[in-house]
């Protein structure tokens, strides 16, 4: 079986360019004990795979020089040695950027194509929903009436963080890029307001918008956007550090939220989350998130992309703010 | 009664000089109902001092202009209008940078020369160890065998901080400046190891210090330090923020800390603290610390400077880490 896949040829400095990719066809080795084949469907591409790029210390090791790119996906299993896998099985896992993957079944879990689109399960049923679901309400621990702000508002967890943010009865305001993503927040998401950071300023917006204050902020951006957060944040409010996507191509040093004595007078807390650390309550975040999407109240956005080659320019659309929703690629296959 | 004052003059722009003060001698009120005249024996020179001299919304008001500076301090009572003191009783109260005052007696309680020299009553029995006690227990939260980081080692708070860790069975490290207090820190009050930021290198130090890594880190500091301490932290480790000394006397913007997004690695947590919100516990915390000092585990210490006119200066010593223990002025009385 062969396979196209996305090599890390070099450690970007900056933004990652042509340079850092090799594109490569490649003759996967036959199968081991335990492992499948794999036609890979649909690529997840995630703020993380930056910092997996990296050498350096992290919550998982760096992608070798030289290895398939890291990347979750969902496909349909060829072949399997192991009895739990039967060829023709949907399923989701670490397949890396490529078009056909052979793996090892550890860590791979069967996914329904009659229950959600294929490509949900890298979304809201997927690592983005599970992210969104613990870190605003086990770490964000959002109260009915307080505000909730999260930026990346129109990203595949601002948009999760956000629903289940108005589930529990909060005042929710997206921070975002663009007109068209902000009315999308408050028209077809309920959002209560939104702020676009491209279109005016976000001290502004937050005054208007949060007359308040801010009692949780879950911030997948960092840079100047934590820092005027910081400035409007209520006694006791919880920030939740998910990620810094403004940060993750800096060539200088990260811009430190110069702000953060805001959280000595209002008693605040920063905190850091990793989605992998509730892995043995995924299922019940998957259910629960799946009745409200059944119910209406949790809206799924997803943002397709059609080709593997499109990988290297899809991967820059996450730092220029051009998803909207989760964004994947739909793996063109040969008839 | 006459008194002399220091009075905020004119708000600083970076460290505070002459010409941020007037230093008077007024003729004091006679007193009102439920009010006593004292005459100020010492008086309280902290850190948060110089951010009340700042305009601008911050945990409790700035000190006006033309007020006296606001400061905490021991004295005797001379005069008294509430039958709950009597002249001659020694009291704690917020007398302000003064020699004699008259004050209403909410937030004044009686103080015992017998248990302990007066001057405790504002380091260890006062507000830095109430601010140690809460911080460092129920924010830092450590745990036998943990390692604990405390900054601004030497000082009031952190003296309490180190030595309290040590009696909950954590490995105890210092960040002070200077041989001499650096030794003080290990020999006396038996921290584990001592950092020197004035002579070396303080990620080296922290590696050599904390080769477990970092658990607990009490900040009294901010700026690199706080920056080099993130670099070190453990999984689901506690920041402690108390304050920011390297910076208070900043005419540029805060340095915030660029590596907290060690936070999110490491599931770790940073969260400010303000002594007031445990008003209601301070007896509980003087009485067990008040057991520990009798046991010989607590070791109080303070650093005296003679003289109300010292004030300008010796308040200066705080931001040039120039105080060993905490920081009071005896105020001299004629005869």
């Amino acid at each position: 079986m062969k396979s196209r896949q996305y090599l890390l040829a070099k450690r970007p400095v900056g933004t990652p360019t042509a340079e850092n990719w090799d594109y490569v066809e490649t003759e996967l080795a036959p199968l081991g004990k335990n492992q499948i084949s794999v036609k890979v469907l649909y690529i997840s591409l995630d703020p993380a795979m930056r910092g997996w790029m990296n050498d350096g210390k992290s919550y998982i090791p760096p992608v070798g020089i030289g290895e398939v790119m890291r990347a979750g996906g969902v496909g349909q299993v060829i072949e399997s040695t192991d009895d739990n896998f039967a060829p023709g099985d949907y399923v989701y896992g670490g397949f890396g950027v490529c078009d056909n993957a052979v793996i090892s079944t550890q860590g791979v879990h069967k996914v329904d194509p009659k229950l959600a689109p294929l490509e949900r399960y890298l979304g809201v049923l997927g690592m983005p929903g599970m992210t969104a679901y613990f870190g605003i309400l086990d770490t964000g621990q959002p109260k009915a009436g307080e505000t909730v702000v999260v930026s990346g508002a129109a990203g595949a967890v601002g948009t999760v963080v956000g629903q289940i943010a108005k589930i529990k009865g909060c005042r929710v305001v997206g921070i975002a890029g663009g007109e068209e993503k902000c009315r999308y927040l408050v028209e077809e998401l309920g959002f209560d307001g939104a702020i676009d950071y491209k279109n005016g300023d976000v001290k502004t917006g937050l005054k208007e918008q949060c007359p308040d204050g801010v009692d949780v902020f879950f911030d997948n951006v960092g840079g100047d956007i934590l820092d005027d957060v910081l400035t409007r944040i209520n006694m006791k409010a919880r920030i939740v550090i998910c990620g810094a996507i403004s940060q993750y191509n800096n060539t200088t040093p990260v811009k430190g939220p110069s702000n953060y004595l805001t959280l000595l007078v209002n008693r605040a807390r920063m905190e850091g989350i990793v989605v992998f650390d509730n892995i043995e309550n995924y299922g019940k975040a998957a259910a629960e998130m799946a009745t409200w999407i059944a119910q209406g109240k949790l809206i799924a956005k997803e943002h397709v992309v059609e080709g593997l080659a499109t990988f290297p320019d899809t991967l820059l659309m996450l730092f220029r703010g051009e998803n909207f929703g989760k964004l994947v690629i739909k793996v063109d296959h040969a008839q």
